[in-house]
């Protein structure tokens, strides 16, 4: 039994489509405009774009599946040899309006070369503007259950891995209250194609029923302007973590992948003030809390 | 007749203030808050911020004078040996809160080697929301005149230097106008390091009143919400460039800078939209035009 790359790209590809089904229905208004992209190099896309929802501001939820001659940059960074490689994938990210309503990031992928050699990665995290100790228990949880499912040393790994790589050295902060974060898992005697590709079937499908329950929970809850002007300061972080660190955007960007899918994970507005800092005691002062201290929540 | 570093980045702080006082006296209401730091490394600088001003929106305008041990990445990207580093400047972005006023940056700057090699660098450039062809032929015919001063070649080359510097590939656009960029100028047969310094100093001093008089002729016209819109836009670029392609960004927070200064350039606000694109034959399609042909105004 052979698990192709094509196999592997459709599926991804109903994943989007399920995703987007699912935030439509919680959202309630907001409806996904497909854009379908070509990448001259080989392969292409489709960006799902949802603006001005009831619940969601801006949510991106792109699928590709791109082929070609190996990018310079992959040759440099990842020690690859010459070669053709094949990469497919879902990426997301979901800012809601109300800073009461975390902001989260999803992706799974599929990477393999014209040598034969392939490697899963993806995660889930979540970016809450103020951390709800309950809420953040429950995620990190449901994340457990599913690493679990596949091997025990997954989840201690995947999310030191997440707490390593979501992580704003400047600013001495996380970007939010992590997740899992797993790359290079390739098959091996241990465990096959196939058992790798059902674990991150089951963290890709994972997804929209943990999301869902987290804006169910909150979208009805009032906030005040202040609240909004914090959630719109630490978006500015969101933007400095993709914008300075994150690998993806900064694979994509130096590419010349398709600007407009791969800056989809940029907030609709964002701000920064100078040397902004909470009222000592306040709720912005808490959740910041969490971000400077990684917490074991389960 | 010798000229020291203490010389120089006393001359660079007492810029700062004319540079301030001047821009207090154009914007009428808005004062700079100082906000001195100290390196750990060594050295240190002063933050001079201005917010919630009649004109400027956010302004900063940063003095520093470090030294120590010179950083990994300098040693990496300079191609320069171990030992001991010296650097002052100035560095400046003013964003105003109409988008019919330009934002403006302007960077003046030394930097001196244990082994006594040193070299001047610096620039000045103006970002447009709405570009004006009178006002932007006015800008680089005055920066042209005091490069012409010193040497008619350093006008075009540092025209071209500030064309491919303020640029991003993933846009496809420059940040705004242009104007100019220079680094690595060092004392030579033909240029004594004072002759250098009288440059540096010029452009320097330049600054204040270039920009002021933009102020001036901008900061009473009406603008629409449309418009302000727009300018949100155009500085979503304007993070894009300074956290993706910005060395000065880029050298600060890999060397562990003081992060509030370094980011200080940042807006107060800015906003991303999944593939915007302006109206044909709109204003901002016209001066999106000027972003994607590099233009010769003088």
């Amino acid at each position: 039994m052979t698990l192709t790359k094509e196999e592997i790209a459709q599926w991804f590809n109903g994943l989007q489509g399920r995703i987007c089904a699912a935030l439509e229905a919680e959202d309630g208004i907001g409806r996904f405009q497909a854009d379908e992209w070509v990448r001259e190099a080989g392969g292409g896309g489709v960006s799902k774009v949802l603006s001005g929802g009831d619940v969601i501001e801006k949510g991106g939820v792109n699928w590709s599946a791109v082929h070609g001659p190996l990018p310079e940059m992959l040759k440099r960074e990842a020690h690859l040899e010459n070669g053709e490689f094949f990469a497919s994938g879902v990426s997301i990210v979901i800012h809601p309006m109300s800073p009461m309503v975390p902001t989260t990031h999803m992706n799974v992928r599929y990477f393999e070369m014209s040598d034969g050699t392939c490697w899963f990665g993806g995660g889930i995290d979540l970016t809450p503007y103020y951390v709800d100790e309950d809420e953040a228990r429950t995620f990190h949880r449901r994340l457990k259950e599913v690493c679990d499912r596949h091997d025990p040393a997954y989840f201690p790994r995947f999310k030191q891995w997440a707490d390593e790589y979501f992580y704003l050295p400047h600013r001495k902060e996380t970007r939010g209250i992590g997740g899992i974060f797993f790359d290079h898992l390739k098959p091996d005697e241990q465990r096959s194609k196939q058992e790798l590709f059902a674990f991150v079937q089951e963290v890709g499908e994972l997804f929209a029923p943990l999301y869902c329950s987290i804006m169910k929970g909150k979208k009805s809850l009032a906030y005040t302007e202040d609240q909004k002007r914090w959630q719109l300061i630490r978006r500015g972080r969101y933007v400095e973590f993709n914008l300075v660190y994150d690998r993806g955007t900064k694979f994509g960007l130096e590419t010349d992948g398709r600007t407009e899918s791969i800056l989809m994970s940029l907030p609709e507005h964002a701000s920064w003030y100078y040397d902004h800092r909470p009222e000592p005691g306040s709720a912005e002062e808490k959740s910041l809390y969490y971000f400077r201290n990684r917490v074991d929540w389960v």
